[in-house]
Order: C-alpha cells, then sequence, then structure tokens
C-alpha cells in the first residue's frame, strides 16, 4: 500500500490548541485538542503538540508520511515565523514558533496569523480555488484580512500586511485597542456591532430590546437575534455595519484588485444581513471600472475547521512552492 | 566587438511620443519624438514608431541587439496590452497595441500605463533598486499608483490594479473624474490643490495673492510660488494636501505593508513643503506596529526622462522574468 502524504496542522488559541492530520484534499485524518497552557513557556507547548502527534500518527491504521507543519498563531509573523508579544500567552516579546517545531519534530514548519492562514485554506480548500487574487475577510472579536495577489500570499515588508481593520474609517472616530482612533475594526467586527447598537440607542432613545440588555453584556449574536426579530436598532446597526464594509471593500479593490473577496469567522455567520447589503455597498464605492467585477461571498470552509483547515493548507503551500517564499 | 543588450522604450503621450533605446543600466543611446496625432488609427502611430526605431538602429554606432520594446501609455491593461478608451486619442474602445508593436517589429513587447511604468522604473533604475515591497504615487494631474508587492508589480484579476488616487477621502466630498465623490484624487493632485486653494479662499475669505488670480487659471506651480513667498493660503494648502495624502499612505501601507514609498511626478517637484509634513502624517495615522519604519522618499528618477525609464524597466523586467507573468 503506498503511503499517503499527510500534514500536521496546528490552530494555537488562548486558551485550546487544536491539532489536526491533514491530506492533501484537507481531509481530516486525525484530531486532537490540548489545553495551551498560556503561562507555561512556549517550548512546554510545543513538547506537548509533539507528543500528541505521536499519538495521531500511531493511531491511524494507514502508511503515511509526514510531510510538514503548519500553525496559525495569534500575533503570528509569517516572514519570520515568530509569535510576537502575544495577548494571551505568556511568551514575552518574540518565540521563535516555527523554530521550535522545526527541532521537536524535524520537519519543514509554517507559521502565520489567523487571517493569513484563512486566506491560505480559502485558497487551497474553498470559494478560492484557482483564484489568482483575492482577499479574505476574518470578522470576529477583530477584523483581520488575508491578501493574495498576483498568485502569491502578500505578507510585506516584515511580515505585518494585510491589516485591513486599522485602516481609517472615520477620522477621530471610535478608540481602537491599536491606540489609534477610527479604525474600521472598531466599528465592523462582533465588539463593533455592539458600539454601534450603543451609538444608536444613544441618538435613538433607549428603545427596543436590546435597551435591557447591560452593555457589557451585550453580543453580536444578541444583536443578531433582535435583527431577525424585526428589531430596528439592531437592522440600523446591521445596515451601517455593512455600508462601512463596502465602502472600505471598495478603498482594498483600489488597491490589489480581487477578484472576489470572501467573508470568514463568527460576525460573517449573519450571513445575507449583512453579506448582502455589503456587496450593494462595495458597488456603490467601487472605481466605475470595477462596478459588478468584484463578488462579495462568505467563505466555503466549515467555521468550525477553518483555523485547521488554514494551518494545512499553509504548509501545503509552502511544500509545493506557493505563497511567497518561506 | 560583442554587441550590447538595448530595448525600445516608448511613451506614447496625448500630443507626443517619446523613443528612446536604452541598454540595461538604463543609459540612453539614442532618443527621437513623434507627433502622436491622435485623430489617426493607433496602426498609424506603430508603423511610425517602427520606422524611427531604425532610423535610431542605423545611428547607432556599435553593434547591438534590440531585445524587446517596452510602452508606457495612458489606459494601458499591462495585463491584456491594450489600450482601452484613451481620453486624448480616437482609437475606440479596445487597441491592442502589444500586438501592433509585436506585428511590426517583431520583439516581445510590454505596455502598460504611466503608474506603473514608473514604479517598474523606481525599481530598476531608481531608489527601490532591490526592494521587494514599495509603491510609487505619482502626483500631477491625477495621483497614479503602482503597487510592488512580494516581488511583483500587482496588476490585479483585470490589470487594474492600484488606483489609490480613486479611494474615499471624504464621504460625499468633492466631484472626481471618474464619477465618484470623495476620491483622494480630487483633493491630491495639482488640480486638487488648486481646489483646495479654493476651499481655503471660501473658508477665511478671498485673501492672499492667489486670490487675484481667475480660478481657471490657478496652477498647482502658482501656489508652490505664493507658498514659497510665504502666502498663509498656499502653506495652509500644502498643509491640508500633506495630511490627506499621509493618512491615505498609511492605509495604503496596511494593505501591502512596502518598505518605502516613492513620489513622483509635477506636484511631487514640490519637494520638502509636501513631502516633509506627509512623512509625519504617515506616522501619525500608521497602525502602531508600523510607525517609524515606512520611508516616504522622492523618486531618484530624474522627472524629464522618468516616463522612458519607466518603459524601458518594464520590457527589461518582462524579458528577465520579473514583475509577473508576461
Amino acid at each position: 500500500m503506498e503511503p499517503i502524504d499527510l500534514v500536521l496542522a496546528v490552530d494555537i488559541g488562548g486558551t485550546t490548541t487544536s491539532l489536526g492530520l491533514l491530506d492533501r484534499a484537507g481531509a481530516d485524518l486525525g484530531q486532537a485538542t490540548l489545553a495551551t497552557e498560556g503561562h507555561r513557556p512556549a517550548a512546554d507547548l510545543v513538547a506537548r503538540i509533539a507528543a500528541r502527534a505521536d499519538v495521531l500518527r500511531d493511531r491511524l491504521d494507514q502508511p503515511h508520511r509526514l510531510r510538514g507543519v503548519g500553525v496559525g498563531a495569534p500575533n503570528a509573523n509569517g516572514r519570520r515565523g515568530t509569535v510576537d508579544n502575544p495577548v494571551n500567552l505568556d511568551w514575552g516579546p518574540r518565540t521563535d514558533l516555527a523554530g521550535l517545531l522545526q527541532d521537536a519534530l524535524d520537519l519543514p514548519t509554517a507559521v502565520t496569523n489567523d487571517a493569513n492562514a484563512a486566506a491560505m485554506g480559502e485558497w487551497l480548500f474553498g470559494g478560492a480555488r484557482g483564484l489568482r487574487d483575492f482577499i479574505t475577510i476574518t470578522l470576529g472579536t477583530g477584523l483581520g484580512s488575508g491578501i493574495v495577489a498576483e498568485g502569491r500570499l502578500v505578507e510585506g515588508a516584515d511580515g505585518l500586511a494585510g491589516e485591513l481593520g486599522h485602516t481609517v474609517l472615520e477620522v477621530d472616530g471610535r478608540l481602537c485597542g491599536c491606540g489609534n482612533r477610527g479604525c474600521l475594526e472598531a466599528y465592523v467586527s462582533a465588539p463593533g456591532l455592539c458600539r454601534t447598537v450603543l451609538a444608536l440607542l444613544a441618538e435613538r432613545g433607549a428603545t427596543g430590546p436590546l435597551a435591557a440588555v447591560p452593555p457589557r453584556e451585550l453580543t453580536a449574536r444578541r444583536v443578531f437575534q433582535a435583527a431577525m426579530e424585526g428589531d430596528p436598532v439592531a437592522l440600523a446597526a446591521f445596515d451601517a455595519t455593512a455600508r462601512w464594509l463596502g465602502r472600505k471593500l471598495a478603498e482594498a479593490v483600489a488597491h490589489t484588485r480581487p477578484e472576489a473577496i470572501f467573508l470568514c469567522g463568527g460576525l460573517a455567520a449573519a450571513g445575507e444581513l449583512l453579506r448582502a447589503p455589503a456587496q450593494d455597498w462595495l458597488d456603490r464605492f467601487l472605481f466605475p471600472a470595477y462596478r459588478g467585477r468584484v463578488a462579495l461571498r462568505r467563505s466555503e470552509l466549515p467555521e468550525a475547521g477553518s483555523a485547521l483547515l488554514g494551518a494545512g493548507a499553509l504548509i501545503w503551500s509552502r511544500l509545493e512552492g506557493q505563497g511567497g517564499p518561506a
């Protein structure tokens, strides 16, 4: 029996780390989760990842070759293979995560942040298959972006390209976690949607079901439910979000001219409520030569497994010489 | 004597077309100009270009090989090699300029627009030598941009990437030639600078030397002179222009994370009056992780010859397999 080629995909989160053995088609041949235990050093997590990978491989009843390791991690720098100042991990200013994993597993290793992993996953396994130029927008607690242009993942001079969440939506606008004001992420993200609800309640007065929720308990899911039930405030919040997103995506198109833009992440699960009006606003703000020619689409990856698929796609593409030099 | 390798560089303008024989270092071994005569068909211009190229070659007293033809033209599409709906040429909706030149000269031919040609010129012969990630901004009657990311000129899905002049500076702002409102180009360009002077005169009242100039006779050069003489209105117009440029360049950095941004074109000749404050505003608006790490620089190409150098750089890079697939 011919051995099959596999990669180890790793998704490191603040509390949980997921592992998966993926074949070239993205099929999952074994999965496991670990507690990240971010208060312990990175080397500790790496040792546990290596041990668990051995267990997964032992369980496989078919001959295989493990070809490489792909990792999605917060604050990861794809160019350097490092994790820099992660918010939820006590790893210090810079950890050579690719180096640690390479030493532990003796395999080619690629590391990137969640947004770039999402782009790679969409490219190899999702709706972006065969495209040369596209963008993925990850809408969750922040707004992440992964840009593929001219058939390459754009990482930029220091591995930090694709920070569309930190372009200016409104000069001197809302305070953003990055320290600047008016960033797109402070408006278009799960917390941004909740802030928009508060702004609308300030403007219209405390009306409707969302006015009964203490602001710190407000969630994007709650706003979505209210919108589904016809609450005008929640619907207006989604309208405003779609308009802002459409406008800024029109600007992104003027940079790299993608064929399509994919929405993924938790907030993208609001589906047509967000996508359809955002597509309309996108077309309205587009440079006329682009109008009607850029499709805003939902990710074709399952949300639950997308992080592992992205990490797997990253290392598959590196092994095959795509996605820019390692 | 070993023959030297040359390319034919062609810069097609509304009234004049320039030709040059360039070696790999960008040295000019013969130059000529033709009347474009845009009311006649493209094939007519192509025939005259081919004839004049023969004259230039005959005049050369050293053995040489002509390797290819590079062309900068208005409304050129680098991906297709076409010129589409040029404003100052009666060529109709789409002319296969690369095809016509290839047939006439039997040489590899590459065509692109002025902004992308400027980027290629800076890359091969100017300040961007050796860079993987940079942007050129051409400030003149419009605001053009050429983006190089991951070592490739970004042309995008249909050859129309890099239209930063048509990103939104101000929602519902000034009417732009493209039909949209609030485009950066309507503010940051030679005509944009003049419109800013008028807006300032509207706000402050008709004060200072520029209030004596009929609006349709106002030029960027005149505003520059007034600024040099200390006119507060002209100085305020440059300040506002620098601020707008810095802000939007900060957003461009968030897309492709260039190492440097080069200013070229007529308005860039205002020099430090524009560049220095724009660098300050750029840093002020940058995502903190980028701050202090993106240099705003003036083009290192001579303004007079930059279009030919760009056209020459384009074909040299194609011959050498750079700048994306032909």
